[in-house]
């Protein structure tokens, strides 16, 4: 992070705040730092959570099946429809995560290959029923990609409308994980065997297949740096209605919660277009999913967690909140030595 | 743990339970641990968190300078009496994180310098001023020890009476690094220099000196095995109220937030004289605190959370509280594959 000559003197100031404490110095260890960081983002000694939402996109995949007949992914297309469902039933992992976080829950269908109907609580952003396969050519256009990443901006927009300013992302989308590996692969320019894991449970042999798979695919565009065209090549459309949501959230200054591996495969890419908004970023859970590690690693940056998740739906995000909470508890509510009567060190 | 035939039943029924949930198996990681862990210990499928509370026992040592005038910690004596006053006052990082956890706070005094009087919110359960020094023979009476215990026995009666069945420990009390650094040595049998640690935040200087100071003392007892007598030697009131405390919420079924370096030397010395109490420990936090790996690797247990925290007063059990909550809710309000429609594995 550069900072100006005014977040520094703000740096300075809410250092000083932090370490004026009733404890011993630096004693509340990352959660310091996470206040110091929340902070400098809203631009105050004293900031403020508000309204915090999880946003769940959802997406289908024309790639999970290959020409073969051989699947990227342990579970059929359907549970991506079904799991949607679940949600606006209120059954999902991320339903009881969030209510239990105090946090609103925002279901977006960004194309999932099924139709919902009107449905109360279901944000439709639909570009398609599913994205095209890219096992044989791009998954979606330029133009669907920019479609499902306006509709991304336009869902937090409404969030902000409502004064929410911290906003937790999550997805669902089988097939995903594959999505989510080649855009790591090609943007933190890691190995792809690194960047490949057994998603939702693929066995040895599974695992094995979908390396044989995307393997394949990934020397075909070698030539493509461009973060948006890579988007575009392997994207899901929730892939991309997230980049778009982090971006516009990143322009408002809200406090962005990072779930696992496919949120922060949007985020390498919101990130390639404005670098910016890693300073806006908490990483809430390091993920089970082996390429996880490999984004975190590249972005330099640590999580909250590391409880062995890997389930998606922004589920860490709904975990790692009551620490983000607690962080600015203690910098707004925590007496100091001064006011509290309480002598320093000997 | 060794579990009877019908705990067995039940611990195949709770794994029936969490794996027909709407998720990849095992994909909640340590969560599902979690929850099976409370289940048994609560003999349901169905288990509930009551009336949590945060208990903090407070007390001096008699050690805390040598007669060479060396001191065993960074801040002087008067700190335990002000960090009180602080705790009734509300101003702490304990009480602010059990506030946000939404936990209950009972702070005691087990034995500090200092005459607070009669005083709302606080817990008169003082065995003395401060232990004596175990720099020249034992920090307190096998009475005064057994006195500390029951009366961290009488407030768990009290929490279990108002109807609580999650409790966490926390600890106040300059020096008890020290002291809990001695009996991590006797009763994990780790070398002496693995468990003594910077404390509030000790220099380098500081540190060789309570190096120095506390193996001249180790070596003077090496004979001691007993438990309870290492606890009356070195232990602070505060310790041995802990211990106490923890007994008897074990044999009362409560389920036992564990915090830091000094609340686990609290608990080394149950569980040698109690080794079910185990199965009833949730470990909240792993410390920066160096002797808490070795506590945790000699317990074989892993902490739910690692924030570089080295704070005391219990703050890691009102943090992980909320993970807590998050393996009972997902277990009691998850649906399952069959009650929402989702397809299983290809």
């Amino acid at each position: 992070m550069n900072l100006t000559v005014s977040d520094a003197k703000l740096a300075a100031a809410l250092q000083h705040k932090i370490d004026a404490k009733t404890k011993p110095l630096g004693a509340l260890g990352r959660l310091e730092r996470l206040a110091l960081q929340i902070g400098l983002l809203q631009n105050t000694l004293s900031p403020e959570l508000k309204n915090p939402h999880v946003l769940v996109c959802a997406g289908d995949h024309g790639a999970l099946r290959d020409p073969a007949g051989r699947d990227l992914s342990a579970y059929p297309q359907d549970v991506t429809w079904q799991m949607v469902e679940n949600f606006l039933a209120g059954g999902a992992a991320i339903n009881v995560l969030a209510r239990q976080a105090g946090m609103g829950l925002v279901v977006a269908d960004a194309g999932v290959n099924h139709d919902f109907g009107v449905r109360p609580g279901l944000v439709n952003a639909k570009v398609g029923y599913g994205t095209r396969s890219y096992l044989s050519g791009a998954a979606m256009t330029a133009e669907e990609r920019d479609l499902a990443m306006a509709r991304g901006a336009v869902v937090v927009g409404d969030l902000a409308a409502s004064g929410c300013n911290v906003l937790g992302f999550g997805e669902m989308g089988i097939g995903n994980t594959a999505s989510a590996s080649l855009i790591t692969h090609l943007l933190a320019g890691a190995p792809l065997e690194d960047c490949v894991g057994r998603g939702t449970g693929l066995d040895d042999m599974g695992l094995a297949k979908k390396r044989g798979i995307l393997s394949g695919i990934a020397v075909r565009h070698r030539g493509t740096h461009s973060p948006l065209d890579i988007l575009a090549l392997y994207g899901g459309f929730e892939i991309a209605m997230l980049t778009g949501a982090m971006l516009e959230a990143g322009r408002r200054g809200m406090l962005l919660l990072i779930d696992g591996f496919i949120v922060t495969s949007a985020l390498l890419v919101a990130a390639k277009v404005q670098p910016g908004i890693l300073a806006a970023c908490v990483f809430s859970h390091r993920s089970q999913e082996r390429g996880h590690a490999v984004q975190l690693d590249y972005l330099g940056v640590e999580a909250l967690l590391e409880l062995d998740l890997r389930l998606g739906e922004g589920t860490g995000t709904a975990l790692a909140y009551s620490l983000v909470q607690a962080s600015v508890a203690f910098l707004n509510e925590m007496a100091s030595f001064e006011s509290a009567g309480v002598s320093g060190k000997s």
